[in-house]
């Protein structure tokens, strides 16, 4: 448990670290629009991305510095997408991890260009990635996928959609699930394996889709039962707004139950893996109790 | 003037031959994620980026099929670009070539994915055009430039932040023109010459860059004097909103004599670059001398 804090920790801290630098060599004009990005940037995240990316890498051998620009250009394709979806017109949030949404701040046509703006510079920096080789042309293309209509965005588009939707059923609930979050969180995974050469790409691969899909599940729960003041972020906005989640469809214990079925899962599958997968274990266990 | 027009015809009808097989392989899920994309795509717009591409393609004896993913990239984001935008938090615009703006068909939260969805996919083009070579690298790395915070995103932002800013002067107006607008319009050049080895590299890009701020001078003077019916869009919005352009700084006739400088300088570049560049020197002409 505690060596799980202190790695988590340590990933957390190598990933500031490189977070900092790219922050502070950020000298766009308008000053506006740099303190804009870095707001959000900066915000509090829990960086799960570049840590699990971190994790993956030291299960694979993969060097760290050839994983920070790619753990970087996640975290902003993450952080734009918060950005955009907290705006008024999309999931209408004021707040995010405890502080003022960015359209709360810079207003919402700075919101927009701060997102376009942290998306641009994530894939700018992962098109100069590509000069190192084949390897890295296909991780980059694995986020991006990720990241686009055959990913996020497409996830993303669904859940808008299926507001207020009575006909929503479990398969639409998965789309969303598996689209909406748990694609950029398999591709901290398989960038590594992709940088390794392929080595346990499907299996990494399947435990990203489904960590990814246990933590929008857990996300639901806590949106249904968690409280603002440990969450950051208001509550009880599914509902309101008629969100297509496992709470709505199945009720909150049969999401409890659903969750637990999926944690079950992930821990199947890094039985699949060789080497010390104990960070994983722990992680799955820590997304599946968490309250914030 | 008729060659001209064959010409410009011509590359748009080849472009359209490539847009068009984009779009009837575009089947991401949901279907309005899809609808809404092709939706500004197909909108009526001039194809000016990839006009110009495919004519510096042809001027440096680039193949066409080298510079097809480039063409479609430019369009996909400049298309994006627009559709942020006409938001109502941003430009506030409900036309846009004679038809209802995005937000306006979809709502802003659609609008504001399609968007995301447009920039991520030419991004997702662009990464797999590196695998051809160092040169393919190059040309993506440009035009990624050219679209993001030290471009067209930092020129959005400063027309933004300028807004009834009574302080803007000629210098803000001049990297609002370069960026906002200038720099979208140079990566059309500059990539077939980065895909020629740099054959013209500093004679294109000076070239896109002062026919790109005649372009945005020129929009500025159509805003002031014309009228929705040929332009397509709401006109009189500068001035009301209290936009930093030419008009606003130096008056109509001003910003006129402006263009006319602008747009000798333009053809004064052209000289420097042996080959038929009778084209560009049309284009000009054509952009000075504009209606819509």
């Amino acid at each position: 448990m505690s060596d799980f804090n202190e790695r988590f920790s340590q990933y957390a801290a190598e990933f500031e670290a490189v977070l900092e630098s790219f922050c502070s060599k950020l000298d766009c004009r308008p000053q506006i629009l740099a303190d804009s990005m870095k707001y959000s940037l900066t915000a509090g995240g829990k960086r799960v991305r570049p840590v699990m990316m971190y994790a993956a890498g030291g299960l694979l051998s993969v060097p760290r510095e050839e994983l920070d620009n790619f753990a970087l250009a996640t975290e902003l394709i993450h952080t734009y997408s918060l950005i955009h979806d907290d705006l008024p017109e999309m999931d209408n949030d004021d707040f995010r991890r405890g502080k003022p949404s960015n359209h709360v701040v810079f207003g919402a046509g700075n919101a927009v260009l701060a997102g376009d703006a942290l998306l641009t510079t994530a894939c700018s920096m992962l098109v100069r990635e590509c000069y190192k080789g084949a390897a890295q042309i296909s991780a980059a293309e694995f986020l991006l996928d990720c990241a686009g209509i055959y990913g996020m965005i497409g996830g993303q588009s669904a859940d808008l959609l299926h507001e207020n939707d009575p006909t929503c059923d479990e398969k639409t609930l998965g789309f969303i699930y598996l689209n909406k979050t748990a694609k950029m969180l398999t591709a901290p995974l398989v960038i590594p394996s992709v940088l390794a050469g392929g080595k346990y790409y499907s299996e990494l691969k399947l435990f990203g889709e489904n960590i990814g899909a246990l933590f929008q599940l857990t996300d639901d729960i806590l949106d249904f039962k968690g409280d603002f003041s440990e969450l950051g972020k208001s509550t009880g906005k599914d509902e309101r707004e008629g969100k297509c989640t496992a709470v709505a469809l199945f009720g909150a214990d049969g999401a409890e139950l659903r969750a637990d079925m999926l944690g079950d899962k992930c821990l199947k599958i890094l039985e699949g893996i060789e080497g010390d997968v104990s960070f994983f274990k722990e992680l799955v266990m820590r997304v599946r109790t968490r309250r914030a």
